[in-house]
């Protein structure tokens, strides 16, 4: 069993420490940035980016510096997106819209993003910052797709959710590991064997998201079918529209979008998402993306931290929540 | 009579040019790009920009990159003010959140900030990293501050106002200034002048833009008294609220962010901000920035660009849009 080393723990628990000093003089801004950190997150990214970083030749102040550049961008996504999505929660608590107001969500979220770009500046490495706003232009660019998808519905294909779920996701695991090993200076070689690591565990990360919204409950500080209710074809609801009778798959179109759902609309559409054929291409294409991952971490057996990067794969791919 | 002249005219139409070279390859975003793009602006900041960073050390490529960086910047904060306000135009046009949604203005302006962001790492010069990435960091905390003002109303004083003035407008301009005189290299004293001129512009600019609100009319393409049927407090109506009597303040304060407003009701509005005192106070105000702008200019004369620079101040004290 690979667990996480005390030292990455509490690396990680640095991160936390450095994202709160970053606040501002005014009262209303130390409200909002404390509430949206008040809860922690699964920081997943910023721990990839700490691994792909370990070297003797770089302090670990730095790699804390860099992950918590991270965890801010991704923050500052999570801020946004909850105004895209008109979403109520988010880890478990009301989401910034609902506490304050749309305005609030979106300055907030400028703040934080220009807040991350501070740090990223201080670090001083030109091919990171380079790497880190081409990653936020992605993200924004595939949060656009994915509107425009909206209107597609029947025609979407599994290319498509592919693309966006690189962009969105893939994206900024990519960087992450990408960034770190520039850090640590790595050879160009393994750079690249980073990213290409990043990208095949973030697209995993998003099919499991996915997987997800259609099995979470309200105890898990979700919506049940959240994705589902704000009309998103994902990889689960994908599988089962190739897979449904004609019936079915009107029955879910038309239930597509639509906030409020019955308990036998809620069971049914649970129903079409379980059956053998879709869990079967779910998890053939969750077991494709996690061995991809472990395909590239096979390339890196001599990185000092090989077995805590097999420990967050693992974790990724077997995660309830 | 100072004007531009030609080689700067045939600058500022570049960073247009090169603004809308800065397309992605997906229809949307293109669409929502050359939007966003098809009107022109007053680039002032651009402008500004351009003439700070006038050297014979350096070439027009970089400066007009550097120009192109600040109108982005600018456009992207303009985009997510329309959500923050719920503007229905922009430059004589539908603001993006009316063609489509606030989600659609949220992401591309999230698009443009960080499109801005990869310009300008490929200028690859820290201290103007740093310096944007801080002005960015301020004009989200300027405008956070001013929602939080919304609640104070009547006790709203002066300093507040130009603080959000200097936060949300003048910042910018200063950055613009600032980081032109860094990319010609200018002496340190030189760069301190230009940010002080840019700050005083800026806060300037801001004053005569909270004053053409209350002389718009609908064929400027801007809604008359937008800012107060925002119930934004700017310096007109501060001022008229310090100078009316009792009634009159409560019939101001009354009707203050109501977004309709009767004929009768913005007559007497009109009037109210029309007295002697308060344009008398208001012109003061304006006259204050602006000689303390013509101040630092003193400061340049031998500045290959003060003729323009004094031609940019001019127009921007008497300017009517």
């Amino acid at each position: 069993m690979y667990i996480l080393k005390k030292t990455t723990e509490a690396e990680l628990n640095r991160v936390q420490v450095n994202i709160a000093k970053e606040l501002a003089s005014e009262k209303i801004i130390q409200e909002l940035y404390e509430y949206i950190f008040s809860t922690r997150g699964k920081k997943t990214r910023a721990l990839l980016c700490l691994l792909a970083s370990k070297s003797s030749k770089i302090k670990s102040n730095k790699r804390v510096a860099l992950a918590s550049v991270i965890e801010l961008l991704h923050t500052a996504t999570l801020v946004h997106d909850d105004v895209v999505d008109e979403s109520k929660r988010r880890r478990g608590m009301q989401s910034v819209n609902q506490v304050w107001t749309n305005s609030h969500s979106v300055l907030i979220g400028d703040f934080i993003y220009s807040k991350a770009f501070i740090l990223m500046v201080k670090l001083n490495i030109s091919s990171i910052l380079d790497e880190l706003a081409n990653a936020t232009n992605d993200i924004a660019r595939g949060e656009i797709i994915q509107l425009s998808l909206f209107e597609k519905k029947q025609c979407i294909t599994l290319d498509d959710l592919l693309k966006i779920s690189y962009l969105k996701t893939g994206r900024l695991f990519e960087a992450s590991a990408k960034t770190g090993a520039m850090l640590a200076s790595n050879s160009k070689k393994e750079i690249k064997i980073f990213g290409l690591l990043g990208k095949a565990l973030g697209t995993a990360f998003q099919i499991k998201d996915d997987i997800l919204d259609y099995e979470s409950r309200l105890d898990t500080g979700k919506t049940p079918l959240k994705d589902f209710r704000e009309g998103k074809i994902t990889f689960p609801l994908y599988f089962a529209l190739q897979n449904a009778s004609t019936k079915d798959k009107n029955f879910l179109l038309k239930k597509l979008g639509q906030p409020r759902l019955l308990k036998k609309d809620i069971k049914l559409i649970h129903q079409l998402i379980q059956t053998n054929e879709t869990q079967k291409e779910l998890s053939g294409l969750m077991n494709k993306y996690t061995n991809e991952t472990l395909k590239y971490l096979n390339q890196l057996k001599h990185h000092p931290c090989y077995n805590e990067l097999l420990y967050l794969i693992n974790i990724s791919h077997i995660r309830k929540i």
